[in-house]
């Protein structure tokens, strides 16, 4: 996109400095015009001509056809009065015109008084389509697309971007629609210009960058055709600039946020002795968990508590602390955070509630005002602290966890914390961290993001989230952590009786879903349905190896599994792989006559475990085939822990020769094909019993991802 | 809707053998509009005028405005002869008008043979939508509505039913495309005349279903207005009737049926005393299942199998055979069923494969015309057997089952099969029957949704299948089934991908998803997404009460899971009760000041037992909420096995009393909420281990069966 050049810039300022001046919100068409025009964004060419000649000097100017109008104060109905023309297509029509409708004019009111007439190029044509942009309350500015009418206001067929827009994002807007093949021309219509179109988006998105007074842009209809795309109505708003959220920079972050995952030391302010107090079950798995540095218990009334010196208060600790974890109520917070602040502490986990959360926003604010003076970090409040497992650290108040693993998890709910530490155990999924963010008052999930970023136990991070503090900041850290790991988000509050609750719960806003859909997918996180999904995704993508290409293949001992599974790989939006002649010929050579090769390849349900591994030892050492999607069918000939073990063995083999694709499997079977998929799980293949969807889904996730780091293109 | 009368439909019939006579497969357009005159579907009006006088009264008769247009077989280009005009609004323009198309035809070509000037109603304004009908292979004449132009040829936006369609379904058709809100009137339009519009589908519908030989109208487009529904072109195929599907009547499938599932004996054809054999497997589940009917083994060499006396052949077997298993290969099966047919058999449950698909489409053939001249029903082939848990019946060659309960279920695929006994073994899923119909050459579902309507062991039905042989005889028993109990379908082969599969798979043809999406939903069906959601529901569905309306409450320990459960409610259709003041004041009593009344109800997270009870109670005993919808967070206060029994105890307590509603949970916690979960199933509460979406789409699930069953009217 060409630079928008000083001089037109300037008279952009001075254009949005004088309507603020008038205290004017909405900007005048010529002034939307003229700021249109210095960002490059066609508008319908005009001009007044006061003579014959001079309007069809100004049509072929603008380009015919053009529409004339009367230009007179004191005529109020110009159709009425015959003063408009309609549809001019050469300049001789035009010349008659002018005479015309100057004459219809004086015919109608002798004494009027005439200006002259307004000559407008004739736009239309081509398809009408809408491009504006808000001011999100989460992610500021931010462009619309979508095609006019219907389709927009009756069916929301629309697509968000954080603004500016790169050219490339604007070209994927267009296809972001679900009319998108309107634009390339179905049903015989004239295809768009999508050059011209993206480009239009691309500088609206400039424009509003720019300049953060204007609130609000609305091009509504741009008609976009082969020629180009003009935008014949502009609105504009401008208004107050929100301010711009502070952001530490990134080393500051990852300094305190890594004294925070792996300090020396940890004090316990409200530590005790006695069970069912929260501040001895803090005590009790920090020390259960293994945690290896030193542990300060902090009471005023205790001189040791499991077997560890207690202190007064942490200022008497005669040693450094990193971590402080609050396990007192909320009314005592503020005081001991002082002294935190003043021990030089970098993270305060703020496990009491009592805070925004039961309506105490102003203990909140004092509490973030102390942490801000000191330079101390605060987790939470209202959380159930949290986990790192790499430093066998388990400062929470639930139960220790151990299973070391690539997955670091994060929540804004208890509840939902609690459903990931028994889903966690009773899968055995490896986690590198599960930590509450609760009120996040302060620590989000950006910081969190960034210490995951460079953290080399985490491969992937899944957050559940209620809302954004700083929707620019995550999208910035999300963007970079995806380039090399996935980052999941289940984002709550999805529908408008989803986003009530959520404003009953935190008072939190939730912005409008499709905007936190559209622009999640911009920053390239894989978003999970629901709870469940967030979970398996968790647990299954750090296990899948990225694929290196979209050709998928299902190898199914079950015909109607198969089809299932075709079913599941198209909602995941994966691509089955069109089969070429040699390797079809080559897995026919394994398969019965009457089984089925093509994709899926039906290995029929009667055969031997020799037929699993052939196929999918092709599968694997085949370069064009780049995932496996398995359907197993338990039979006598082969039973389940048979396969289990097969497919295990298969794929480290081919893992070895350096065949590393992602392969996941459906199990039908009676029940035991869960301990098959249990030791499937833990050779690295992702198995599941009486489910046809969900290691498709897992698959797919996987994909997504891949796509957005870039590894498929 | 009026009758059409016998002089009009006389006449239909005429243009209609005309037509084939003529060995024409498209009627005319005149032809067309006679059809639609004599069925009420309004066209545009129309005549021939040859003085301007004639035009007039035409016009006034016809409607204004009009558009006139010169009737000459000499002018091929009647707009550049001048010879056409639109729009004419008054019988003063019309005779004007005439002259001026007469004139001007004369300027252009003066030896002309001018026969007229075609006098014809302009029709436009209102919506342009399309009406038309389509004769579907699974399902015969299938009506479809949608709004032209992108909506239906670019989205897809359309709707299918039956045909011939009721009033009330028509009516339905013009909510359930997505852009409904168009034809209410949205963003300022004129609201199409519903009852106009419904009633042309349904004279459409009446139309096809009167006249087989139709096999195609397309009414595009038809401009629904604010005053009507006129069809402006009509276009009308006929062809060749499909031949109407056999059907035995109601009771010769009952009786047949009901001897099937409720055998007094069970030959078994290829019996076996070798372990490893099918015929082994089948002898040992009939005897290990406690089948107390008569068994006999058939097999030529032995003269006892697994201590029953054995037989050379059914013939010789002394007593009534009521059902005879099959476990010998295809290619010994033809003359083996010939005595079985002459032994008077009812079943012959056709485990063998080798049939149609594997190519062997004769062999099958060959079979079922062997089965139709004795009236023996087969089963099959290509299948595990059938279980038929109130007889202790396992005719199969997998395992026993033994949990009785109220779900039957089926599927066309071994494969499914086995995941269906594997899930219900592992979840102890109440059973009546497991039955696999495999290649469908005879039994299909609409004969087993005969034998489940009447049996009282069943209360829900729950089918996988690939296609339908005959998708109207499926369609008029599951909507006489669904009045008493809930048809759970999986259809699979919903995408194009898993179309394909499916043909490769039994060479079924399956039809376009969204017209069985339609039609099964015509029939009152709940059709599950996936495979795990099918064996969900189907655990889930007998256990849930029915509800009474449609107000749902959610009551929850965990903020976090009371919006994912909120989003959840929305995804599943249901909708969330709007609290009136007095039972909002009567929750506050019950929660914390902080917590948040509303819905869903937040009790807050460190509550304990009696909030859970007085909450949850209040739920139950108020007569205006009619389904609770619980998320519980595990608490030291609240431990997840003090959750359920207060639950389960509550629950019991208020159906004691007659409050009977359906309640399903969602459990966020540690590993002891599974234990808590599977507590609460045993006591009727549905409840879920970490997903809040689980409970609330079986729920969902239960909801959309009550409105197809006219619970909630």
């Amino acid at each position: 996109m060409d630079a928008v050049m000083d001089v037109e810039m300037d008279g952009v300022r001075e254009i949005l400095e004088k309507a603020r001046a008038a205290g004017r919100s909405a900007l005048t068409a010529p002034e939307g015009r003229r700021i249109c025009q210095a960002y490059g964004i066609a508008t319908p060419g005009e001009g007044l001509a006061t003579s014959a000649g001079e309007a069809a000097r100004i049509a072929a100017e603008i380009g015919l056809p053009v529409v004339l109008k009367i230009v007179s104060p004191d005529i109020l109905h110009k159709t009425d009065a015959g003063g408009v023309l309609v549809g001019l297509r050469t300049e001789g029509e035009v010349r008659d015109g002018y005479e015309r409708v100057v004459a219809n004019a004086r015919a109608h009111d002798a004494a009027a008084r005439i200006d002259g007439v307004q000559v407008q190029q004739l736009v239309g044509g081509g398809h009408e389509v809408i491009v504006g942009a808000v001011t999100d309350p989460t992610f500021g500015k931010i462009v619309a697309f979508g095609l006019g009418g219907v389709l927009v206001e009756v069916l929301k067929d629309v697509t968000f971007r954080l603004a500016p827009v790169s050219g490339d994002d604007a070209l994927a807007m267009l296809d972001d629609i679900r009319a998108a093949d309107v634009l390339r021309g179905a049903r015989g219509a004239e295809p768009a210009n999508r050059e011209a179109l993206a480009g239009l988006i691309e500088r609206v998105g400039r424009l509003v960058a720019d300049h953060p007074e204007i609130t609000e842009v609305d091009l509504n209809p741009v008609f976009a055709s082969a020629a180009g795309a003009v935008a014949a109505d502009v609105r504009i708003i401008v208004g107050e600039p929100a301010p711009e959220p502070e952001r530490p920079s990134r080393e500051e972050i990852l300094r305190q946020m890594t004294r925070i995952f792996r300090p020396r030391s940890v004090a316990v302010i409200g530590a005790s002795a006695e069970t069912g107090k929260i501040g001895n079950s803090v005590m009790r798995n920090l020390i259960n968990g293994g945690f290896q540095g030193q542990i300060f218990p902090i009471n005023p009334k205790a001189s040791e508590i499991m077997g560890l010196p207690a202190y007064r208060s942490v200022a008497d600790v005669p040693y450094d602390v990193d971590v402080a974890v609050f396990a007192i109520p909320a009314k005592f917070v503020a005081p001991a955070l002082e002294e935190v602040g003043r021990k030089g502490a970098a993270g305060a986990i703020m496990i009491p509630s009592g805070f925004a959360e039961t309506g105490n926003a102003e203990g909140q604010r004092e509490i973030v005002e102390i942490a801000r003076r000191h330079g101390v970090r605060v987790l939470g409040p209202n959380i159930y602290g949290y986990y790192y497992t790499p430093a066998n650290l388990c400062a929470t108040f639930c139960t220790p966890y151990d299973v070391k693993g690539g997955v670091a998890l994060t929540s804004q709910s208890g509840g939902i914390g609690m459903a990931i530490l028994g889903f966690s155990r009773t899968t055995r999924m490896g986690v590198s961290a599960i930590v509450g963010v609760g009120n996040k008052a302060d620590v989000d999930e950006d910081d969190l993001l960034t210490f995951f970023e460079q953290d080399d136990h985490t491969r992937a991070v899944a957050m559940h989230l209620e809302d954004l503090k700083d929707g620019r900041g995550f999208v910035e850290a999300a963007r970079r952590v995806v380039r090399e790991k996935p980052v999941i988000v289940l984002k709550a509050g999805r529908t408008a009786m989803g986003a009530r609750a959520a404003g009953s719960h935190t008072g939190a806003l939730a912005g409008d879903d499709k905007v936190y859909d559209d622009i999640l997918k911009q920053a390239g996180v894989v978003r999970a349905p629901g709870l469940n999904d967030m979970l398996e995704y968790a647990r299954t993508l750090p296990l899948l190896p990225a694929p290196k290409g979209e050709n998928v293949v299902i190898i199914t001992g079950a015909g109607g599994s198969g089809v299932l599974l075709s079913d599941a790989c198209v909602d995941a939006g994966l691509t089955l792989m069109d089969i070429p002649p040699d390797l079809d010929e080559a897995f026919r050579a394994h398969i019965p006559p009457f089984g089925a090769a093509g994709n899926p390849i039906d290995i029929t349900g009667g055969e031997p475990p020799t037929t699993y591994e052939n196929t999918v030892r092709l599968g694997l050492a085949d370069e064009r085939i780049h995932a496996l999607v398995l359907g197993y069918w338990h039979t006598i000939v082969t039973p389940p822990m048979v396969f289990a073990e097969l497919i295990a063995r298969v794929v480290a083999e081919e893992r070895d020769k350096g065949n590393v694709k992602p392969v996941v499997a459906s199990l039908a079977g009676d029940t035991e094909v869960e301990e098959a998929c249990e030791y499937l799980f833990e050779h690295g293949v992702v198995a599941y019993p009486y489910t046809t969807e969900k290691p498709v889904a897992v698959l797919g996730a996987k994909y997504r991802w891949a796509r957005a780091a870039g590894l498929l293109r």
